[in-house]
């Protein structure tokens, strides 16, 4: 059986099996984006690491090496922030084709350089190796986090409810811009969505708030797509979900780009991965004080979107017209062709 | 101006440059195989990432996926032995092509599984990502070393003997084999020489004898060649050295593969990489001590190979017919075209 008819998460499935190992000082591993470890002193090591393939997720033509390598680092990022802690160190490790020019390296390395310094991480390492056809940019990333601060996808609880930073759907809409540039859309609304596709903002203040108010149940990242990610939380702390279509963060340049492209606007919202926003789960009492806490705080507004169940209700999708649906899953996966 | 106009280490100084930070908690970063990072405990945090790319590392048809699994957990393995630490998590980032068989993916990770169980490390994490064409496996792992046994490549002294464990140009001579299969050798020569290739042992308990000793002065991995590797102690430690040619620890399989191949021997000890042997220096009044403890403790012979000079005095080969030299860098160099 080839990994395209697997699919990636069974691949994944299969490999925990093989290296599953149960150690008091793992505190998460395999199956998560973020591996927690205890080294023994009062602070969690945090450890992860995300690729960057040439022609997968990035063409040389659309981004600069600088945005590839700001990117390439921010996604790592957005790891962290999504557990609550802070990122330290960093190894890059290149494979490049020989006649990749010397510049667009230290390009990249700028770009690398100038996110580091944003969040106070510095580089120290990597390695170079020689790649016969496409440049691979491969991240590890190493940050910290109070034991007490540390936020999983185990913990939401029913009733809870379902909130997200910032905006959904951006990165996508940015994506397809990228791809078909004709389409008639504002300068400055064109600039936002390349921006946000070309180079996230990893949400590190917002989680920063968010842990040290210890009101969270449960966090992750939106890498793949809420639909996709809300499913990890619900897998994971063993919960259905409703989300609200027509609650959902989108920006008017969004849902101008769903129209050219025939895309409902909530969908795009919800399959569209690489947004990088925060999604996370709290108690419905504290879920209005907290999110004008991260407003106050970071000037990121957050939204409630839906609200936990328990396991025996599913994952649901109510739509802008009022129906109820099941919540597919349908973000990003690799392996497969759903989005390029 | 392209990279393999370049060359991988003017390369890596460029880099260097771009992303220097002056942290006191960075004790080791950029420029060498592992960071040593300082995270607030009484041990030090050791990270090195490496690359294994189809076409480049490894040829599917010469190497199973579960001796590449071995492998690729092993060369990182030898880069935290070459500091005297422990290893303790890996995570393994790997682009796969959506047409790879499952059953290879999960050979690969037994092939790490059981690399990972025999020197006691766990798998904590990772990534998979597609790949429009080759395989690369990236693994990235963690160790940790006590500081007052961290050993690294700044402290040898002129006088310090130069030693190494094993023996040299066993992988070289085994890829020459896997490449040729045809060349007349013994059966058990053969399968020593492509073992030694296709699954190097790294030297974690002759690391851990030579840093408790608290004699050596400066340690590294053979992994590009001896010629060039004793090359960066010299840089880093600011003193030359003098190889002995007729000392240098070469089998009777090899010197037989470097007849058949018209190569002479000590020239395959001495540019043949990824033998993974340690290359350390120490006091002559103690080279003769220490070389039996790691002997006693762990069965691997240490043979002293020649003598750090004073800077002044460059860096030299004595060849066997007592002939003296400039000793050149003549190993593994990625983005040009000296090994395949």
């Amino acid at each position: 059986m080839r990994i395209a008819d697997l699919g990636e998460f069974p691949l994944i499935d299969r490999i925990a099996q093989i290296i599953a190992t149960d150690q008091a000082d793992i505190l998460v591993g395999v199956g998560d984006d973020v591996a927690v470890l205890a080294i023994g002193n009062d602070q969690l090591l945090l450890a992860t690491v995300d690729s960057q393939v040439e022609g997968v997720h990035f063409l040389r033509h659309l981004s600069t090496a600088y945005q590839l390598g700001r990117r390439a680092l921010a996604i790592n990022l957005s790891d962290i922030a999504a557990m609550g802690g802070q990122p330290k160190f960093a190894l890059i490790s290149l494979a490049l084709p020989k006649d990749t020019e010397v510049a667009w390296v230290e390009d990249l390395y700028r770009g690398l350089r100038a996110e580091a310094d944003r969040y106070r991480v510095s580089i120290v390492g990597g390695n170079m190796a020689r790649s016969p056809d496409s440049i691979c940019v491969d991240v590890t990333l190493l940050g910290q986090v109070k034991q007490e601060q540390l936020l999983l996808r185990t913990g939401a609880r029913p009733g809870d409810r379902v909130l997200v930073t910032g905006q959904l759907g951006q990165a996508a809409a940015g994506l397809k811009l990228a791809l078909d540039p004709a389409l008639p859309l504002a300068s400055t609304e064109r600039e936002t969505l390349l921006a946000r596709y070309l180079t996230p903002e990893p949400r590190l203040s917002e989680s920063a708030v968010i842990a040290r108010s210890a009101q969270a149940t449960a966090m992750l990242d939106v890498s793949d797509g809420l639909s996709s990610d809300v499913g990890h939380i619900c897998d994971q702390s063993g919960v259905g979900v409703r989300i609200w279509a027509d609650a959902l963060p989108v920006s008017l340049a969004v849902r101008r780009m769903a129209e050219l492209t025939g895309t409902p606007w909530w969908q795009l919202a919800l399959a569209g991965g690489e947004d990088f926003e925060l999604c996370f789960t709290t108690s419905p009492d504290v879920a209005e004080e907290l999110s004008a806490t991260v407003l106050q705080k970071t000037g990121t507004p957050v939204t409630e979107v839906g609200e936990i169940l328990p396991v025996e209700q599913g994952r649901r999708l109510v739509l802008p017209d009022g129906q109820e649906v099941t919540l597919e899953p349908s973000g990003w996966e690799h392996f497969r062709d759903i989005k390029d």
